[in-house]
């Protein structure tokens, strides 16, 4: 079976949640599984030098009314977060460290971040939060918030943003079909058509 | 008629360079005009505190990656200048300039100087070049050169920044449709989803 496609995504990220929604069923009509990645935008951000998309003059404006517009566009709900921007550590900690155990459970868990936090304005960053949104996957609380506190599980995440600057990531949602890079959620017509074709 | 697709770029944008060889066509098939509008994107950028785009560490190398790519999807010739970004201050008079008089010939400028920058690696920042663009449309190269450098002309461009500035110009190519606003080459499916259907 051919490689599967990479979905790299911050938490906190609406272009991200709306890609969430849509990225499996794309790879899958062309028989491919898909690899969750999440990781941290903010260190990202930090190192081209650059604000959170909706703190920068224009380009914030713009976003917001195209957060919407893009949302509508796919019938997917969405609300910004009233406390937004936010690092995603919580739940990227805790994905990962459920992946290693059961990644179906991980994947639900993320679904389920990125709708706390882009439908119900929930805090996503609150590890009681992400705890609480755990548990109807039968995932203890108190498991949880232990192992999002263990070092060994915070260097995971600290790894993932590593491996995604080396590897080129510039903003989330990002894909790697077959090694070839795709940024944004605006761009998986073109992750579908790379499928499709192989390339161009 | 229905109001004219508008379509902003900077002369030194590959994105915009590429969007200008489509959106006359995607326009024309749902009984539409297009007007251009030059502007200058290096305010806008400072505006933003934005350095130009492969300049940002990581999203540089995308870009670069990305403007090939993108210009192969499409069949068409791209080179980056060896020379990048410029100003791209005299196409942008001279293009205001020929509007008033004839505005099929001032397109046909700038289609020259974007195969001038994009293709033949030329520098389209030059009057000299510009002048000599225009001359197989019958242009003299005097009355270019000077009035390039007439203080009216000048005052159009930097007017043309500043209504880009006031509505929301975030970057280039941009565009309008009865109102409603689109950033990137990229979104060129949504520009002509958006004719199609009215929005969404």
């Amino acid at each position: 079976m051919a490689a599967p496609v990479e979905f790299w995504f911050d938490f906190y990220s609406p272009y991200g949640y709306l890609a969430s929604l849509q990225i499996d069923e794309i790879a899958a009509r062309h028989g491919r599984a898909t690899v969750w990645r999440p990781f941290l935008l903010g260190p990202i951000f930090q190192r081209q030098g650059l604000a959170p998309l909706v703190e920068i003059p224009l380009l914030g404006d713009y976003a917001r009314h195209d957060f919407a517009r893009s949302a509508r566009l796919i019938g997917a709900p969405f609300r910004l977060p009233s406390a937004f921007p936010k690092a995603g550590l919580a739940p990227a900690r805790a994905f990962y460290w459920l992946a290693e155990r059961d990644e179906a459970k991980a994947r639900a868990l993320a679904r389920a971040v990125f709708r706390a936090v882009f439908v119900e304005d929930r805090d996503g960053a609150d590890p009681a939060v992400v705890a609480e949104l755990a548990a109807p996957l039968g995932i203890e609380r108190d498991e949880l918030l232990a192992a999002v506190a263990r070092p060994e599980i915070k260097e995971r995440v600290k790894a993932a943003t590593a491996e995604a600057m080396a590897r080129g990531v510039c903003g989330s949602p990002f894909f790697f079909v077959d090694g070839e890079p795709f940024w944004g959620n605006d761009r998986l017509w073109q992750v579908e058509r790379w499928l499709e074709t192989g390339g161009w």
